[in-house]
């Protein structure tokens, strides 16, 4: 590709809105653009990434038995009612109706209509095991998005379904995807590990996470540098030292009302008493399938869900709109507070060290300060409530932890969605059984992502080269001599011949805006053909990663780049 | 590919639901299976015919110098409104609010994205022209989905958008697509037609449709089999010959009113009267954006919309609702007639020559017999207010029509997106300037569609080999002999060495069965290998479009099938 010719805008300036590297990186090398809040463009070189992804994919999915099908986005509401799903999915689940009125969603997974065809397909233990897959967009309406294609809205993945006659098959199809999982990362050239996880949304048994090793962020797991212990975000257990809370109890203060006059966030109450977030108490009101709950945490902690979801036993959980909190505390949302409260209150291990605490007034425009637990309210329940954050340790042996990010999901669903939809076979006796289930998934544009935190220094990316938008980089320096311009124009045409995937960076640019480009697109390996090198029958090569550069013969130049872009894909798996 | 161990759930019999061949074949072959009402997925073999149609689109664009992106699906509302569409596009814009209660839509096209893009990215004439494509999905909500992937909800679009500093570039670029579109459907092996059409919901100055030679149906273009006629079902011309009605006026007889309890439709109407659909009126109540107007047409007949439209200078047409209809009327849906009524009436030419005729009495279960024009209502203007049907003549030369459908479309937009959104560019004066569009689609899986409706016989599809699931299927008929078998294998072997597109029939059934499947998937080229033929060193080759079957050693028959393959590719172009 001709670099004059493609459509690659750079940024020499970091985004303000982005957090982490790979979303910084992809906006600065042109790879994304966001169109609105988690929906975003793919320019060519991101889509290039992606669609090498893809490949790999679908070639490691069709060398393990995989077929290839193609299913909707727009889902009919039914499906989703036959599995129960379309009450207990949640808010992510963007649901709508159509001109005729019928109830619909955005597809955020396919285990309902997967199911569904094979129930009508599918119905002899002669036809089974049989393993499904897509490469499909799909719509999660995060409340939350954020770090770019890490955790967007619309995002591209492969979702793949197994179906087998029993147990003991359905743990080979698992372990056949788990092994075809580790494959694709390694050809990827992503170091990854995996983890026992939460099933959340998707259900079953059993499930674990594929994690990419990297540095902090969300959307991750934890790691411990010293143990065997690994969980991803949702699951991971917070380790309570009484020691790291304010240790010994002072003395109980008299509780007092405040005035806090239309101060509702924590940023808002504690910058108006001047007190740190360690020393307020949140008041959340959370209403479940089942009853309503308060959840009392501390001000710089955040509530995981999904810890609070399995401690009730519930369906589903979800934060209380302004009316149910006004019905339950008496006061607009902003002012909860656990005094005087009558629901059950649960609240998080750190409330057990603290005193003389901030809470909600259960009244507009008011806060207490020193309230205290016992004398002032009752705890139902004290649990382990919150999200695991930097700084916490290992709960199993006090180590440091190490935060990473998960691009890979298999889960053992057993009967979850057979046995609501009916999907059943006959087997060799003439009998019915429940076909059994597994679904896995892989994010494809996370996975570029995840390959970006992994892999990159100050001056930009450095693409594994089997994922990488461009293999080799050609940058003629000087477009004035004709010797110059012959001798890339010869290397690039002789590359494209081979097949090798090669930018020519055309431009009529400074050499100093090439070398920048160059190297914030990551292109693994840079030939650059100057005036003086030329001149010397000879061009420099440098490969992105290392720090050397060399002087190769022109002559037989093209050979050996063929050469070392087999090297860099043997050496990247 | 094994036949065994892929999945192609064929049917013997044709599904009653599927009107046209093409939607009964592909559902027959197990390449589609439907959702819900117009939404369907790809199954393995039918998702591989689209994705070779993919791919002729891909090195066609990218040889026409158009740069591949990927936009999302879901788009921000604020956006169409900026363009003005999110107000005219009506119904089948499918919108909804996400949780955060912001509006946005199922993308139906992508005009406002790439400008919105460009707008951003692009800011001189040294950028320009551009071309961008994706090949994507899209939804519009049909009222009435039909024909399978012919006219379905969701569908696979690969749309293009080009983008100029002048209407003389722009001109230049539409040509440039109209050369390539030619090229993509010639690989395909499609015979096509070029014809003008109706802009519709796109917009612009100018467009062109490519429209497949097939049978009758819907969703088609009309060509004169004598003169050059030509045009979409959208803008086709009815040609009113007074001696196609009842040629002289009767005798008048007095208007008469007649219970008609319950009786709302034409079908229930004309039975319960005893009368036939060309002896009643209709009336059909429209709101525009500026006016309510009454239809009138004849009860075989159906209003093109977009000719009242086009005649009324509207922006959008839609039907009254019921509460509108009862507003105007006095009486409930089904009822609706042109005595007495307030509203602007436009009458289909074909009322000119009607005498007598039935009408809605305005009034619940109530009709009008021997109503007439003139005496009874005045008509406001008489049009071509309806859409072509079979039995019509050419509107040029009275000819034969004959009816095809629509698979792609070229549009010279002007500045219809560019200048509400504001894309700009300086020019080489410094000078502020509006940038040009081009837009073009391709109806991917329509194409598909289009090659079976094109390609078939009684046995099923006879696919064009560049888009054939399989290029190439090896029938061995006695799985119990080993020598058969061997020499299946063998050649299977030799043909994937060789990159031919091969699906092995390695099932236990019987032979019948094998080339019942066989003739029905249309795969082009057949080799069968049975006792008989392999004692005597041989093996049976045949072209899918051919009647004749060929013996060939059987030693060197991969090279024989290679070459015949070749050829094949040749002859479709």
């Amino acid at each position: 590709m001709r670099y004059s010719k493609y459509f690659i805008p750079t940024y020499k300036e970091t985004p303000t809105e982005a957090e982490v590297i790979s979303h910084q990186l992809m906006l600065r090398a042109g790879m994304i653009r966001k169109l609105t809040s988690g929906v975003y463009t793919f320019l060519p070189i991101g889509l290039k990434s992606v669609r090498k992804v893809e490949n790999i994919i679908r070639e490691e999915m069709n060398r393990s038995g995989g077929i290839e099908v193609l299913m909707p986005a727009v889902h009919p509401a039914e499906l989703w009612k036959e599995s129960g799903r379309w009450d207990f999915y949640g808010k992510e689940l963007l649901r709508f109706r159509d001109r005729n009125n019928h109830e619909a969603c955005l597809a955020p997974t396919h285990e309902e209509v997967i199911t569904d065809l094979v129930r009508r397909e599918i119905h002899s233990y002669k036809q089974l095991p049989v393993n499904f897959y897509q490469i499909q967009f799909k719509f999660r309406d995060e409340i939350r998005p954020r770090f770019g294609v890490m955790r967007c809205r619309e995002f591209i993945m492969k979702d793949g379904y197994t179906f087998d006659i029993d147990e003991a098959g359905a743990d080979k199809s698992y372990e056949i995807m788990r092994r075809t999982y580790s494959r694709i990362f390694q050809r990827c050239g992503l170091k990854f590990k995996v983890v026992e996880a939460d099933s959340g949304s998707i259900g079953g048994s059993f499930s674990q996470e594929f994690m990419v090793l990297a540095e902090t962020g969300e959307d991750q797991i934890v790691t411990c540098s010293k143990c065997e212990y690994a969980a991803n975000m949702e699951r991971a257990e917070v380790r309570w030292d009484v020691d790291r809370s304010s240790s010994s109890r002072e003395s109980l203060k008299p509780l007092e009302e405040v005035q806090t006059p239309n101060m509702r966030t924590v940023e808002e109450v504690t910058s108006f008493l001047s007190i740190s977030p360690q020393e307020l108490v949140k008041t959340l009101i959370f209403k479940t399938d089942r009853q309503v709950v308060a959840a009392l945490i501390r001000g710089d902690h955040e509530v995981n869900e999904v810890k609070l979801k399995n401690l009730l036993a519930a369906d589903s959980v979800e934060l209380a709109d302004p009316g149910l909190v006004a019905e339950v505390t008496g006061a607009p949302m902003g002012f909860a507070g656990p005094v005087g409260l009558k629901v059950k209150m649960i609240a998080d291990n750190a409330l057990k060290g603290m005193a003389n605490f901030v809470t909600g007034g259960n009244k507009e425009d008011v806060h207490f300060i020193h309230t205290n637990t016992e004398r002032d309210f009752i705890v139902d329940q004290f649990a382990d409530l919150r999200v695991i954050m930097p700084g916490d340790h290992c709960p199993r042996c006090r180590g440091e932890l190490q935060f990473k990010r998960g691009i890979g999901h298999v889960f053992k669903l057993g009967t979850k969605y057979s046995k609501p939809l009916r999907a059943v076979y006959l087997d060799q006796n003439g009998e019915e059984k429940v076909i059994i289930m597994g679904t896995y998934g892989i994010g494809v544009a996370r996975t570029v992502a995840a390959a970006i935190e992994q892999n990159h220094d100050q001056d930009g990316m450095i693409f594994p080269i089997p994922i990488a938008p461009f293999e080799v980089a050609v940058l003629p320096l000087q477009l004035y001599q004709s010797e110059v311009v012959a001798a890339a124009e010869r290397i690039y045409t002789e590359l494209l011949d081979q097949k090798i995937d090669v930018l020519l960076d055309d431009r009529d640019v400074r050499p100093g805006v090439k070398f920048k480009d160059a190297d914030l697109l990551g292109t693994p390996l840079r030939i650059t053909l100057s005036e003086k090198t030329v001149k010397e029958g000879k061009l420099e090569i440098k490969v992105r990663s290392e720090r050397t550069v060399s002087l190769i013969p022109l002559a037989s130049a093209s050979a050996v780049i063929i050469q070392k872009v087999k090297d860099l894909y043997g050496s990247a798996e």
